[in-house]
């Protein structure tokens, strides 16, 4: 047997009914709060043009796509996220929808990692965008939203950490640090280098009062966000535009709280989100349980114009399904997942199979799963295999009850039976 | 502009979200008909290994296939169907789980076909197979629930072209063809080539007698199922095992009728499906406004064995959802999607925007979609605007209003607007 056949592609992988269910649920719920928010869904492809995927990304992220010709000569890549596929809609298809604008996607997306506690080759995220306004009112409602799928899957003590890219970018525009220079202090910070990230904002030509303020800058963080607002404005005082930065963070987080958000924050100073495309707040989704982000997003003001589509403010997040489905597990938390109520109808001979039929067609004409017994047991062993296959009931069809409009249910959780009425009988299953 | 940056992949297509939404609403229902006949979802990678895949399709399909080296050097490709990851499981991971065994998946796959009329590169289907039984009553199920699942998305007309590969194969078998020469001859007839099938199977060494019992078999069909039945019967009596098979045909479609369908079922005795794997009763669905197969489905015994799964007997049907959907905008069916109120809430100054979010917050929780007017605008402009972006009512929110517990509520679909205490905001949005 080639292994081929007995394993998925690694990074890949199987999910069982009892996982497929969770994800599936968290999936209905992100189109739950998609819809109360006023977000609509679109469904692009898979398979996208590499030029396309790999103008958004970063070159780091480039590298780790699923990239292949296809037989007509294309290069393509399978999506690694939504957000170049939507900026693609937005600048295209829909550049006449009126503004706002507010989309949703959901599905797989593929990303060459080497797989660990977590991150897959394949997984799963929710995308929510707002386009077409500038205002902090915009940034607020995303944080809610997100808020709001948390407090709807049931996540426990999760937090935000958030941050705005204005503050330390307009302080290095200021200072003279070209754009690209200002991407790479950026990432030297994603990754915790701050050594390197000061080093290189020096050598950019920063100048000694820069750099202390740069330095303490970083060491500003915390989770009572209107202190923390208050130091870092006191930091930054002489960079004006910094200064409006820090003012609109302030006021995004004010609507965001006057919404009701259950979320602590934790504002940090020197968050920097990898992606070089943000201009805005940032943030990202944790719970106390594990080191990963759930999910993240932030402003891009610039993003559209890249594809085409104009100058078209957006602000947006991504939760990761899975990502989510591993937190809730990690808490401990059970999913209530509706009907646990499974009829098996069993007839005691082949000649009453058609009516198992009508009684098993009636019963799910009244919501209630059912399925007719199909391998041909006999009634006994038909029971006694039923318990392990999550049977809750078994209507048991014989001659004379049938003949007299009635059926045996047996309540296999409760271990006892009665003869009811076809009539009454959806009514029984309790 | 690259045109890439303008344009999906050739034969890929993006869904706006009216499109996507019908897209969804089929899957939703699906799922909702996979619950209640019992069968679970699994969710596999849309990327496999190429073996796994290959072994399953035949040599036209695999031609089909989207086929790459991933940087670790496997050959993998992306699934054309689900029926091989589904036989992976059953042959591995759930090898132990109890039968019957009913599984479910939902998702997008990928042929490299031209693109036409309802077909795409990139489409979805959703796959439900029933694992363990090789009694009729197994093949009824697949067709009940094929017909519930036309009937709850409110498809009209449609009907089952059926048939059994075991009449045909029977007889083949019985005058010596051997098996890969049957699939040729079966290939053939599923191109409608039947002066070739039989060409072939007189080639291969079938009798007069075998050829006329053949040539009179392919012209037998019609939509009263036991009156067909009746004629074939009648022409294959001296084939024991071809009656066999027609027998079961006639208490597989028994049952299902039993069940309640609504399907008209047109049964030819020359009907054969491309794939080899089948083994017994197959169809297809049909609406007479398209020529394309809506779905299609059967009996396939000896697949999971292919998977080094052992003998376990399978029957399972795949309905195209956007195929489905395809065929209900044909008929001119409109969709009942669900909620159409949207509620806007307007702040007449941004000192009244925290109070707006919190209005906003409220009709939430109420489970009526709900935004804050985001893009900065005055309430003349906001309201002028909310016409074309489909919202139903605004909330109007004045520092008079707000200071009584009160809030202008307008009905912008009756052009009419009333002060409505807060507290019963959300039940007079009607």
């Amino acid at each position: 047997m080639p292994s081929a056949f007995r394993r998925t592609v690694r990074g890949m992988r199987d999910l069982l009914p009892d996982e497929a269910e969770k994800l599936r649920y968290i999936e209905m719920k992100t189109r739950q709060v998609a819809r109360l928010h006023g977000y609509r869904e679109v469904i692009t492809p898979v398979v996208e043009h590499y030029e396309l995927l790999a103008a958004k990304v970063g070159e780091e992220n480039r590298k780790r796509m699923y990239v292949f010709k296809d037989f007509g000569g294309r290069m393509v890549a399978l999506r690694p996220e939504f957000t170049a596929s939507v900026a693609r809609l937005v600048a295209t298809k829909m550049r006449s929808f009126p503004k706002p604008l507010r989309l949703f996607s959901v599905g797989s997306l593929y990303r060459y990692d080497e797989p660990q506690f977590g991150r897959y080759r394949e997984f799963w995220q929710a995308n929510y965008e707002l386009f077409g306004s500038k205002m902090p009112e915009a940034d607020a409602e995303i944080l809610e939203l997100t808020d709001n799928l948390m407090k709807e899957i049931g996540l426990r003590n999760y937090f935000f950490k958030i941050g705005h890219v204005g503050v330390l970018r307009n302080i290095l525009s200021r200072e003279g640090v070209a754009e690209n220079q200002q991407n790479s202090i950026m990432q030297l910070l994603d990754k915790k280098q701050q050594d390197d990230a000061l080093n290189l904002a020096k050598n950019s030509g920063v100048s000694q009062t820069g750099l202390n303020t740069l330095r303490n800058l970083l060491e500003i963080r915390g989770n009572d966000p209107n202190k923390v607002i208050q130091r870092i404005a006191e930091r930054v005082k002489n960079y004006s535009e910094a200064k409006e930065a820090i003012e609109n963070l302030s006021e995004i987080i004010r609507l965001a709280e006057a919404s009701g958000t259950d979320a602590k924050l934790v504002l940090d100073a020197g968050f920097a989100r990898g992606l070089e495309y943000y201009t805005g707040m940032i943030f990202e989704i944790y719970v106390p349980q594990m080191d990963i982000a759930l999910g993240g997003g932030g402003r891009y003001d610039r993003l559209i114009e890249v594809f085409g589509g104009g100058s078209i403010p957006a602000v947006g997040v991504a939760p990761g399904i899975d990502r989510l489905a591993l937190a809730l597990e990690q808490q401990g938390t059970v999913l209530h997942l509706g009907e646990k109520r499974k009829v098996l109808v069993i007839p005691v001979n082949r000649e009453l199979l058609g009516e198992a039929f009508r009684v098993s067609s009636l019963l799910k004409k009244h919501g209630l799963p059912a399925e007719v017994e199909v391998m041909g047991r006999s009634v006994s062993k038909a029971l006694s295999e039923a318990d392990k296959r999550g049977i809750s009931h078994a209507v048991i069809l014989g001659p004379r009850e049938v003949k007299e409009g009635k059926v045996v249910l047996r309540h296999l959780n409760k271990r006892r039976q009665e003869t009811v009425d076809l009539s009454k009988l959806t009514e029984s299953i309790t």
